[in-house]
């Protein structure tokens, strides 16, 4: 099987720009099909503050209403989205930025309403893993920002990390997948205090073991969940590192594999 | 020959949500390949007086500061490009929205600063005609926006008409290619003031002859002179009307062809 690379990174990569140069340059020099994925949630939330919408919580998460939907279709599928492109193409890479609109490349479904009223926020329902291996055929890297679309007409807010994992469970049956978590933490630690408490590989029978002594920061669980579904669904390996995760020889980061 | 009609939209049909969704449902309804292009000028405008942007103008025309770039990919990449494409998904059109910078579509050089210096805008060097026909043998339809990159990392601010043009020379070689302008206009008048001298077909022998008296308006000349050049360079045929252009039907606009 080809393999497959699905990098996803998150605002502290995106914000200052010489991280990010630095961190597409690495991206741009990896070997074999590839796929990169961005939120953005830093520059939405100034475009935000500059346009006066207020940013509605409810428990914590984040309301999509109309007009956050604008600022983050604005944010993410414009700005953030092409600058990344822009940057790929200055470096021999040819990539190509979707919203799961584009080519219909992610189905979702609004979030139905039970206790809260999410918004504009979608549910994965499908990926379109034929467009991507046609585009990846074609030597395209695709780059896909955390919009995706219900096919009625209307765009929705789908995380990102959400995405990346998604696009992994819908394309593991035809590559060799590997799923690369870029973030502000170096990995996966053990005591969130202690820096020096890093799990190099994390297996999921180590995860039951540490998930029940209640050593994994509340954070962290939902995301090493996923991850383990994911390894079930067929994932090679996931990676979970800050920046520096595509450096050649890094070696803060954890490794999630069987 | 294939057929292929490339359209482009200007400001008129995309700032009424209603003339919008009717124009899309007549193009999602048009047989045969197809590219879409669009502007978004009355958006970007609304958006820089919101974010206290300064539009600024040198003889009549527009400089594209890093700001007002910001803003044209927010707005002309970002919501509208983002909304044409979720609204063909949802007329059963796999839509596909690109700037130039995506799999490097458009490749345009910034304009040399003569005796203006126009920031950040880009004059077409290269149209990248296997991605389009590559996309449209996939069944995507191709959804342009007013954004082009110059491969040094830099997104380049590119008149609508000149990147719909561009396309159809690039293409014409390859299809059968027809070009379709929709405005506010219903075509091309003899007398500006009177909209009973629509001119029904323009040939090019006609055009110098009314061009030479003096009776075509100074905004149209570059324009028709653009389409001349079409003409000339293998593209079959070009409309000029209004939203109601694509219309079954429909009698108001200007054909131009040999």
């Amino acid at each position: 099987m080809e393999s497959l690379k699905i990098v996803k990174i998150g605002s502290s990569v995106l914000s200052d720009p010489e991280t990010l140069k630095g961190f597409l340059s690495d991206f741009s020099t990896l070997e074999g099909k590839k796929i990169l994925v961005h939120g953005g949630g830093k520059h939405a939330t100034e475009l935000a503050g500059k346009l006066n919408v207020k940013v509605k919580m409810v428990e914590g998460r984040r309301i999509t209403c109309e007009d956050t939907l604008d600022i983050i279709t604005m944010s993410y599928a414009g700005k953030i989205n092409k600058a990344i492109v822009a940057l790929l193409q200055s470096m021999n890479c040819n990539a190509l930025g979707l919203t799961g609109a584009d080519g219909n490349s992610i189905e979702a479904r609004k979030r139905p309403v039970v206790d809260i009223d999410y918004g504009f926020v979608g549910d994965v329902v499908k990926v379109n893993h034929s467009l991507f291996s046609e585009l990846m055929e074609m030597k395209i890297i695709p780059v896909l920002c955390a919009v995706t679309h219900d096919r009625k007409g209307n765009l929705l807010n789908t995380n990102a990390d959400t995405i990346a994992t998604e696009i992994a469970l819908g394309l593991a049956h035809m590559y060799d997948t590997e799923l690369f978590f870029c973030s502000e933490k170096s990995g996966v630690l053990e005591s969130i205090d202690d820096p020096d408490s890093l799990i190099p590989c994390l297996t999921p029978e180590f995860y039951s073991e540490i998930k029940e002594k209640d050593i994994i920061s509340d954070g962290m669980i939902p995301k090493l969940d996923n991850c383990m579904h994911a390894l079930k669904n067929n994932v090679s390996k996931i990676f979970i590192g800050d920046h520096n995760l595509l450096k050649h020889g890094a070696n803060q980061f954890t490794t999630i594999q069987k």
